[in-house]
């Protein structure tokens, strides 16, 4: 029996190496006057800012440059949108990670409203936003976040009442997102790391998601074959293959599409306020919780017995693809889902991801961080005893 | 090596028995004046449109009904957009068969502009349409075309020099895709038979495409797999069931997103000719070339040596998943393609798909029709004589 599901709009999407090269003429049909969002100085040095400004000129479009360097905040948003609200801009082109594809699709968001993001986050404002919005074209430059397919824009404010909340909207999915790998060739090795067992977590969690649909499950699924043998290559010896990074790339894309139509698990309800409370970067807080979430996941639907067994099936579906089986049966699911935790654990070490504790986390933070935690669909009920111990064991 | 790709906007998806509840809500959000496009009788018939009619009433929306009874010639279209021009209708509503679905999308692209459909359709006029519409709510109920997810209307006109052509741009992408299973439960034997042969075809011709992309395999897959077990039952012993019917409806919604994104082969490329020509249903067509098209596809596959492996690879895929296998070996493409073939053409005879002959067509317009076809994206080059075999198998 199919359960009946939503599948929201995704959006038009020119995915493959080399692909930036389309960015002007599509930057034209919406108009000739362009806000790029940037983030830190990684665009510049790598030359491609040059290259995209020369081609800007050369097709005679009026543009303005913002850089956002880290994970936005109401207050830069703000700012950002009220200074182009008198500006006219036709297109707002986000170009960068995830913190800057969500800022571009704030601001994007933002400029046709009068007030303040912080009235229309979820959990913090009491306003909807209307969707209304400037044409927006996501740009990623790394495989992580998957933001240049989803709805939402995730806005941080770090600090001890800090939180990490969205921005939402069905029409703030981008109008284009353009996915060039030749962009993500130069991505250091902890921050490829870290996007990577984001993408890879987002994947995984839609996929064992309690909202997954079969729609899902097949992106979800595809996206994490061509995960499954690259993360470790493009954080080692096989960082400039272009073929290593596509498939990356291509992993984050469908990992944002999955994302916003079948939902998440705990390691994104751990996500929120581990990065709202703290200042580490949302792929570290997904790597390194990502092995332990996803044991106690297997382990409570191991004890669940019968019920658990359609969960289980979907852990152990993916420690087939890990052991090169296809076709698996019931008397294997915990041998396969068994064979994932392991894999998971041996990709924590080998990528070096980082503990929690390197971020200034302790044994007294971790009820507070239980406190705000949310299941959202994991595929089986946690306690908070057994929330506590996954980030107990990442600390 | 991923090659680059593009993946157009979907509709927002409402998927599931009984989401026909859902549509008032989605009308209200878009405006208070709606156009309903139906078929002949069978929604009456069936009481869906009473149902309707007093949901609209109840929700004091103002609505016109008009009848698109047969597939839609550019005469219909026009009288139609014509007649609406002046009305101010908020929101376009097609509900019925594929030729349904696609006469509101394209009322509701030719609403907004001023001359006629005739100048816009491809191959036909020199127009190209603007994209500005509508916005148009699809309510599919059969499982065929996929016209709820594709950017293109096919408009016919029949006779001696009679096309099928489309209105095509990528806002026609419905807004919103309503696919409600309990829609099609009342869909008689024949047409459940030739539709769901259309929509498998859809789906096969997709995945085996040399336009096909890994976004469009999985998805084709997904289809495949719930489409295979269930065409033959819903068209005998299983009509009313309702899982049945969503299986269907599923891989027909999936049938449209892939061709959307990665296009069609011969089938489709002779069934713009012969339905053009003859008053044949588009449906029928596809379902009674389907295996001899298949037939000769593999045939020409397996004589291509080593260069015809990658498309054999992808019939087998589809042969090994009749056969209950999952993973294959490369000793095996020839052995799973053939039982991909050998299906088919079991459930030609099962489902009694007529041949050509019963529409009037003989071997004498045989030249004409393959003077006409297209190979589209066909995985394999076919010649003249190639294509007329699979013509005159199925006279």
């Amino acid at each position: 029996m199919m359960l009946p599901f939503h599948f929201a709009r995704i959006p038009n999407i020119i995915f493959g190496a080399g692909t930036l090269a389309e960015l002007y003429k599509l930057i034209s049909q919406l108009g000739n006057k362009v806000l790029l969002v940037i983030g830190g100085s990684s665009l510049k040095d790598s030359g491609k800012l040059d290259e995209i400004e020369r081609n800007l000129q050369d097709k005679n479009l009026t543009y303005w440059i913002v850089s956002v360097p880290s994970e936005p905040s109401p207050e830069i948003i703000d700012t950002h949108a009220q200074e182009f609200r008198e500006k006219e801009v036709d297109v707002v082109v986000g170009i960068g990670g995830g913190s800057v594809t969500d800022a571009g699709k704030a601001i994007s968001a933002m400029i046709p409203q009068e007030d303040s993001i912080t009235n229309y986050l979820e959990g913090v404002g009491t306003k909807t936003h209307n969707g209304e919005k400037i044409p927006y074209i996501a740009v990623p430059t790394t495989s992580g976040t998957g933001s240049e397919a989803t709805k939402n824009a995730v806005i941080s404010e770090i600090g001890p009442d800090g939180f990490k909340k969205s921005l939402r909207h069905d029409n703030l999915v981008p109008d284009y997102a353009l996915v060039d790998a030749e962009l993500m060739i130069s991505c250091p090795p902890d921050i490829t790391a870290a996007c990577g067992m984001d993408a890879f977590t987002q994947l995984l969690e839609a996929y064992t998601s309690t909202a997954a649909s079969p729609m899902t499950d097949a992106l979800a699924i595809s996206g994490l074959k061509y995960m499954k043998n690259n993360i470790v290559p493009a954080c080692t010896d096989k960082a400039n293959n272009i073929n290593v990074r596509i498939a990356l790339a291509y992993g984050s894309l469908l990992s944002g599409i999955c994302l916003a139509n079948a939902g998440l698990g705990i390691i994104h309800g751990l996500a929120s306020p581990i990065g709202g409370f703290f200042d580490i970067p949302h792929g570290v807080v997904c790597g390194t919780l990502l092995a332990a979430a996803t044991k106690m996941n297997v382990e409570k639907l191991k004890a669940q017995g019968p019920k658990g067994m359609l969960g289980l099936k979907k852990y152990a579906d993916v420690g087939a693809m890990f052991a090169g089986k296809e076709a698996i049966f019931e008397k294997d699911l915990i041998k396969y889902s068994t064979i994932l935790v392991d894999t998971l654990e041996v990709w924590t070490d080998t990528l070096h991801i980082d503990p929690l504790g390197i971020y200034g986390i302790t044994a007294k933070d971790v009820n507070k961080i239980v406190d705000h935690a949310s299941l959202k669909n994991n595929p089986v009920p946690l306690g908070k005893e057994d929330i506590k111990k996954i980030v107990l064991s990442r600390l």
